[in-house]
């Protein structure tokens, strides 16, 4: 029988707390490449959407949110920033929003998932909007902590962390690590800036993103500037968390006058990460700082973070 | 977060006890016509499956349960049906379920859903089977009662009214009354059998199946036989009523031996209407009986059934 | 905001094929064993219902076809069942089912859970009925098959088997074993009577019920009588399947008068398990005749059945 | 059979866009008034929360995010709050909040629903921690829009509106207006602070929140203040929106000294609401500010806000 309850759904395993079910307007595409299984379909009031593996990664209402905070924060910070890398990152939009900034002459991307890249060039024009064609552009298929790994040296000015969740038995948690970062800061130039996603910057989950921010901030003779953020992005039911980590440059000292410069200088136009928004975006809730006094701890290759319910 | 709650579901209401959600392995088609909307899509154990308006309608798994109880007492029971009519079954397997029986020479089969049925033709060859392509075959896009009102004295010998359940603000509650049935007997020959999908003949919500017995038991005179039966199909989570109704033939008193001689002249072969299976086919759990004693009612156009949760 | 999706549901994984969300009208009584968490609540259209482990049990709506298909035919297809054994059962309504019969000089029950029965004598007396102060009752809490085990020629007319399915990780996988039915048959008379419920009856999940057949039926010498039987459980959402084995009767050749006479000198009075509808009760579909033979296998405790979605 | 599906569940539907399924551990109380339905239950990970009509209205994990919202920032705002009427706010908590200003010498609360607050008053006492008791209180129980329009002059120094979300054929779209706001003005003292819960702040569903703010806005010559600001409320997946109009005094310029000063004079610790907090607190995101430019209207009696799915 007809009702509200009726239709097409795609449910997700918030936390022990809740499912969530995503109704399904259309299906527009599903497919499953060598990492993961992916759905592109319509959803009422967000529009288009991409779900991983039955977790909604963006729609196109809000994407922009989750894409500025990605890119944005580190490449406003970066006083000039000329080599940029993304790790991770499918969908083209963090390499979009770093390409905005016309400073860039070298972008790498580096995503382990080439039969989800060839996908998302076909079907999400939306999201990379010709980043991928971008001649400052190189796109790569293969691990990103080897390949970084292997470029120690490599002067980039930002990397831009947009990996999946360290979830159990998947690849993530060698890349939520102290290692890692330390990976990420050899590979940078002396004044290099770094930001991540970080996972829910909610009250009840907020465990994967202070221990970033602290394991981060435990690396003071690498990064002596360590800010945790967040964006509200409407789509995940949640405000998404980020670390940015800095070699030379504070976050919280930068002038809005300066940042409105910065963008005007290079092209930019944000939507979310404005400069009237730059102070409010740092300025983290209680309950993070709480979280991170209380439950915290140094991610390590030994000791890694892993995503359950 | 991953586990067994995860994944794309179809919901549907049952009645107001329950929601249930099937789990799409795989969406393969999705479309809408005039009259409804449609997805085809694989389920775990079920197989490929059409849902219309969001409420299941078959699976490759038990399709035969629905459309051999749909088509096959009613062609057993005529001792020589020549002349066949399916109302609706849009999905061509209830014709296909009368084409078997080599004793019939026109099969008219009316739908009004052109679209579906031109879908249904591509998409759906494991129900149809050739069905539509059978030169006995002629298939009409009209509303059914419409045409059987226009075919008075056509002398059909059976006619299957596959049609869709009386839903609230839906034009199937015409189809589901003493008219509609007394049209139905002026279009059959003087011997015929009709038959028709009645609704769900579960405990918690017997009412259509019960007063559309009640209804044709009401037409003495027209249909001195009348027998609910139901068919187990595991796809709709509950057992599916039927009812037949003859005009010179008492199904009960059909022997075992006489069935399997039809079949076997025929050249039919059944996997859920055998001989063994007859009598238990026609043998109503009691609180059917009950049911119709206390709920039934005879239907009209004036006071139709309406399907509600 | 309030919709049809609205409410309170307890959600049960069927298979992999579905989740079933009951509605909750009112949360009678929750509570959790050394074995089990129960639910007592309100569910529209079945009344008062129990879950165990969040698996529906039986609500008020059609207990009776369970607990009269889980004792009448055994009951019946005795002649004079003097001295009867309920395995598990804990609701008491198999009990109550076997003591209708005025020929019962004793009844013995051994469900395991004691806080689980303590809690059904006072709030599921429509369940019971009084049946535990039976004085031919004697309830005992211990483990079924080591108390069968220590009473090898007790002589038991009737074992009736109201066990839970025998899950991954559970305990009932050793009550649906070859093992377990000959210690049974040990316990029984000459000429007792054996019965069971088998899991669903469904056709997408047949493999439980089909094995139990095909155990029971491979054990000749002691059982030449075996049947498999199904009843129509609305509140299961799915045909339930239970197996009868016999020492020296048949229940196919009982004849329709011998039943009334028995209920009716009994005192009996059943209402699925009529005279009329003893012969279709034993009809199974041929979907299970096949699944038999393409899938069942003999159940031992070296290699038990585990139910698994 | 068992599985993270597996349990009970009350689903509430967010928009059109999703249902959420929340987890309860235990059902604590459930209940009825002559105007709502109400749950107490345990959420995993968000511990005993309240349920009104199938939606959460609260949990224990982070009450206090929404409770202080509801209070602090108009109370903060206000030099010497003597006077304070809290309209609705069933559970206590707002009146806790306002109560914790030793400056407080009267609090009226007025809520319609007396069955509710007697029923909070025994079972919610982590959320009112004694407020009705407390001698400065006074609890009506009558409709707050006629109380207040015969309390004008009354010279409330704070109006604390936590008003139910104006539903559909709900009581609430009349304490949504100008009207009611203008009411409330008159009550008020000359340098009186408003403050209102205005609905989701979320970007797919900010319509409520964005009207509350222009209609108050539109109000300069009574209210020349007026700012929204948003709690992250995790119980409800979404950031939650508020607004504040204040007759004298602007919150933006509020210093963090002078908050903190006020703070320690008057006794009150916070949590959520922090002098270092303050800013962030009225920083709305973009998607705000254009969603008050493109969708927002004055809401009237005339042309109320309806919140519909």
């Amino acid at each position: 029988m007809s009702s509200d309850a009726t239709g097409i759904f795609i449910n997700e395993t918030h936390t022990s707390a809740a499912i969530w079910q995503y109704r399904v307007e259309k299906m527009l595409l599903e497919g499953k490449t060598q990492y993961q299984t992916y759905q592109i379909c319509n959803i009422p009031r967000f529009g288009k959407s991409l779900f991983l593996d039955y977790n909604i990664q963006t729609s196109i209402m809000d994407e922009y949110v989750f894409h500025e905070c990605m890119s944005q924060p580190a490449m406003i910070l970066h006083p000039n920033p000329k080599k940029v890398l993304v790790c991770g990152g499918g969908e083209g939009a963090t390499l979009r929003e770093a390409l905005k900034h016309n400073t860039v002459k070298e972008a790498v991307m580096v995503d382990i998932d080439e039969e989800l890249v060839d996908m998302v060039k076909v079907h999400m024009p939306e999201w990379h909007q010709g980043a991928f064609e971008d001649p400052r552009t190189t796109l790569l298929h293969c691990d990103a902590r080897g390949w970084i790994a292997d470029h120690k040296g490599h002067g980039f000015d930002v990397i831009l962390s947009d990996l999946p969740n360290p979830h159990e038995d998947g690849p993530g948690q060698m890349l939520f690590t102290r290692e890692y970062f330390q990976l990420c800061a050899e590979a940078m130039s002396e004044d290099g800036v770094f930001a991540m996603q970080a996972g829910s910057a909610n009250e009840n989950y907020p465990e994967c993103m202070v221990s970033c921010i602290e394991t981060l901030e435990s690396m003071k003779e690498v990064f002596p500037y360590v800010a945790g953020y967040f964006g509200i992005v409407s789509t995940f039911f949640q405000p998404w968390g980020f670390v940015l980590a800095s070699k030379k440059y504070d976050p919280i000292a930068l002038l809005n006058e300066t940042i409105a410069e910065r963008l005007a200088a290079r092209g930019v136009s944000n939507r979310y990460v404005t400069p009237r928004f730059w102070q409010a975006l740092f300025t983290l809730p209680e309950y993070l700082i709480e979280a991170q006094a209380n439950s915290a701890r140094i991610l390590t290759d030994a000791e890694p973070f892993v995503w359950t319910a």
